[in-house]
């Protein structure tokens, strides 16, 4: 299922290749979100063009809109969205803990109110699984209780042991043809707590882990400590995913600290609000400074944006709403995301990655956010 | 530049094919319209796959966003939009007396503020002509006054002095290299008007002319009777241009009657409402009766929405609000609009047209908003 190609000699970093029922995934990979079935603004022709080989669908959001008698009737998920290669679905949890406003953390999940109409829905290891096999994802995520940051640390134990017991009872639930279950290690920033939680998913035999509870909101530095306390405690030989982050020059980072998957939404997001990623940082298109600029959103990009349009046109589309602009700028910033993955994995092959991420982080000009988390840091 | 192929036997439908500075265009031809320098939601890409040959462009919006300066240094229009293929732009007349909330008729033109911040701006076949050479559009339009469907016939008549006055203004501005100039013929639903103001305009000699001052609030009846008073005036051998209409069948149906090429807002913003234009009328995909419908928009269309997508699934994404879906939709529309004028030139080609026209008017039902009017005529 997963072939790890080689390791690297300096660092964690991974190359690797994830067989699933619909397809192969080269790893280290990025996995656009694709939320409510369509990666925001963006057809499955583009995603294909500019190398996607695995999308994100989401348990959460799909159960209420379209609902699962639709997807059932459709054949399940790929036939409904019309995408025929692999799909991760998460188990809607993030979303139960950060969406939802009332909710009662009940032995067997959680009783909740939709962020919709307000009705009253129950999510828990066995319906999160049930949806997933519903959906027919290729990868399925287990139900976890994911605290924000700001949790106490009574609550970040208290996340740890539900986590645990919903992952064993994720594991007895039955599955789609085909479908793989990755268990989902919790802990925030306590290294006690990450490894017993990894010691306790670990044996249940799941066909990949994830690094959970990072991008919630903490400074860098603690995202990348969760990473670094959890990673050693998971098996070499399966696929690892930090899960919902980062910028380009943070998932080369985590390459470096052994993790294979990363999904998202910072590329399409960012793009709605007139941002693209370059290689540099980021660089805001829609500014005034870019209305006679008529080079492209980045030099030597392939991407298709790239390709066809100039920055003083896409600061025109966004300037006056047009579809377009949006539509272009998540192009490119996807590809941006897809394309720096694939430049890590030729990087691993050709055996130079450490000077490639040396590189990439020195000519990555963090944003202002991250600057100011790790500003904190200092200070402290 | 205008090749006149062929005249049906038994109506005024021709088949022709226009020659501009970018590209042929085949008649009967329909005409995307990029009000803000893009067709709504669409890329070039998908333009061209659909058959484009020709788009709009709008001096009034592109001469207020980005303005003259960017596009003049982007090298013109087609350059700055990178649509290498035909374009018309119209004069801004139209948006002068439509949009423009303030505005005061001058000799040499129109003074009105612009609908965005209220600045003060001046208009006229002058200020037109000049932006039209600066866009470097391959058919120009003349300024002209276009009075809404409610004014009084002393209204009417002082329009179309203008239109006449102005149009002889604007065949003495210089123009860009190989661009074509069409003139406009107004006069409302008053025959002698419409007379009058052709047998000015047509000795002017532009390169084509336009029917204006149709699909301004008319009953449909009144649209049809305007291009019918107009078109008796218009050289054969010179390409006609009805402005801004309609609907399928109402397309079809002003081939008939002797018109070669149009333009229309429909297709997306048609589509932005969650609706498709079908052979068979309009079909609201976004309703509730089309969730667990996996046929596509209509069958046996080969857009790229209906190979792709199901009714089910665009009705999802229109529901939560994805630019997919109105992505698919303005797909669908417009290219359903110009596989319309392509089965007309097939039509017309192969001598059957009025076999085509019969059924294809017959098999199309018109909108509840067409039918009104229709009611309204044969109640007075």
């Amino acid at each position: 299922m997963f072939e790890l190609l080689k390791t690297d000699a300096h660092t964690k970093a991974r190359l690797g290749r994830l067989t699933t029922a619909h397809g192969v995934i080269d790893t280290p990979t990025f996995m656009p979100v694709g939320t409510q079935g369509t990666v925001k603004a963006l057809d499955p022709r583009e995603l294909r063009e500019m190398g996607t080989q695995i999308i994100l669908g989401n348990t959460y959001h799909l159960n209420l809109r379209p609902g699962l008698d639709i997807i059932r009737a459709a054949g399940g998920l790929h036939q409904f969205i019309n995408w025929p290669a692999p799909i991760l679905t998460d188990s809607g949890g993030f979303q139960v803990f950060s969406l939802a406003k009332i909710r009662k953390i009940k032995p067997h999940g959680v009783e909740f109110r939709s962020h919709l109409d307000g009705s009253l829905l129950f999510l828990g290891p066995k319906e999160a699984m049930e949806i997933q096999r519903a959906l027919g994802s290729d990868i399925a995520m287990v139900f976890d209780d994911c605290p924000p940051h700001t949790s106490t640390p009574r609550e970040v134990r208290a996340a740890v042991e539900r986590t645990i017991h919903w992952a064993r009872e994720c594991r007895e639930q039955p599955r789609a043809p085909g479908q793989l279950v990755f268990g989902i290690v919790q802990g925030g920033s306590d290294a006690a707590l990450r490894e017993e939680c990894a010691k306790a998913i670990v044996p249940m035999q799941f066909d990949g882990y994830a690094i959970g509870g990072v991008s919630v909101g903490e400074p860098e530095s603690e995202m990348m400590k969760a990473v670094e306390l959890a990673e050693p405690f998971l098996p070499a030989d399966q696929p690892r995913y930090a899960m919902g982050l980062g910028t380009p020059a943070q998932l080369v980072e985590m390459v470096a600290r052994g993790v294979d998957m990363f999904d998202c939404v910072l590329p399409t997001r960012v793009a709605r609000n007139g941002t693209a990623f370059t290689r540099k940082g980021t660089v805001i298109i829609k500014a005034g400074f870019n209305k006679a600029d008529f080079r492209p959103m980045e030099e030597n990009c392939d991407c298709f944006a790239c390709r066809h349009f100039t920055r003083a046109y896409l600061r025109h589309l966004l300037n006056v709403n047009e579809i377009l602009g949006i539509r272009m700028l998540s192009v490119h910033n996807s590809h941006l995301f897809l394309k720096v993955m694939a430049d890590v994995r030729t990087a691993l092959a050709a055996g130079n990655f450490p000077e490639f991420r040396r590189e990439f982080v020195a000519n990555y000009v963090p944003s202002r956010k991250v600057l100011s988390t790790r500003k904190k840091e200092t200070e402290r």
